[in-house]
């Protein structure tokens, strides 16, 4: 265990805002940007499911596509990566066998030995769900997912924007997603703030503490 | 700036796992937790808004009355700490001004200023979706919450559970959150591993990398 310092997380976290603009010349380096993948993989979710898809967009082309999309803010085309944060829409019983089995490989026992998690998950998720909850439960994961490279791009001094403000559904035909049993959720850019953003020094604005922090 | 180390962040993400049992004897010291606290507060959001609530539940009395709601999780007495995410469930024009107040009293510049972004958030997260649709982008903020604190722990070599499977009704009842126009959306335990917890060293079980990271 190499734990961090608790004054460091928060400088971090302070460090970091909602870029707005990137500098498009700079890249974030290989190994940087394949910690971050790792982070994502790493996200936890409800029984473990993961039912979510992150895509990477590298080609210029389809970035400009997006930008389209986008309300046209230039962080789609202009940071380091993009990343789209799609989730399972349906996910089914079948998902959870291909989940199951991987887990009794992955722990070398037999996925017999798994059943009451695969009946617990089963209840809950594919079958105690309507479509539309388990989409939703589905799109609450991704969230979590969203989170997880933001605040992990901060610890390593990356800038990062979580963003709402795009056409989903364009996003989905752009992508052909919706054939995948995919649908957009959400988005991040990634990369270098660029030293004309003026959002860079602005101070945060926060709830006062107290207002969104209870103690019972 | 004091950046960590990208092997250090993957070490620490690899390093949490749902912790299932918790040592009650231990506590998180008051220093960590008020770091943990206040990364929960910059927890990003759409458009800043943070349509949301933090509960610490610490009266033992009413830890042991979740329980009863938790389908016995042991999580929920025996962690250091216990978070209620709740959501704000209906965010109105009211909850808007005041954030565009505090934003203008912060920035030190007029109301006015803020107008653009007023009227942006106004017509997309106020007029521009149903309840229902509304009510589930502010639980979709408050899962970015969860995964902030869940990984500053980790770094902070504190031990973290996300948890879904409880009676959200009753935990709404418990608090008394709806007649606050609240509504829990997910919990987090937050403590020190027990040594008879046998998941500590299971191996973690993640789909394959290049199954749910595409490169487009």
């Amino acid at each position: 265990m190499k734990i961090i310092d608790r004054h460091q997380l928060i400088e971090q976290l302070n460090w970091r805002y909602a870029t707005k603009q990137y500098d498009p010349a700079r890249k974030i380096p290989a190994a940087d940007w394949a910690a971050l993948e790792e982070a994502l993989v790493l996200t936890p979710s409800g029984y473990g499911l993961q039912p979510w898809m992150f895509l990477i967009v590298d080609d210029p082309k389809v970035r400009a596509e997006l930008l389209l999309a986008s309300h046209g803010q230039p962080q789609v085309v202009d940071a380091s990566h993009l990343v789209v944060f799609a989730t399972k829409t349906n996910y089914s019983e079948a998902d959870l066998d291909t989940y199951i089995a991987l887990m009794a490989k992955v722990r070398n026992i037999a996925p017999q030995a798994l059943d009451g998690l695969r009946n617990m998950a089963l209840r809950s998720v594919v079958q105690g769900k309507s479509d539309i909850e388990r989409r939703h439960w589905a799109v609450n994961q991704t969230y979590i997912a969203l989170g997880n490279p933001v605040t992990s791009a901060a610890l390593l001094g990356i800038d990062a924007t979580p963003m709402e403000g795009f056409e989903k559904n364009r996003y989905d035909e752009i992508l052909e997603l919706r054939a995948r049993g995919l649908a957009t959720s959400v988005i991040a850019t990634l990369g270098y703030r660029n030293a004309t953003d003026k959002y860079a020094t602005l101070p945060k604005v926060r709830l006062p503490h107290g207002t969104v922090v209870q103690h019972v």
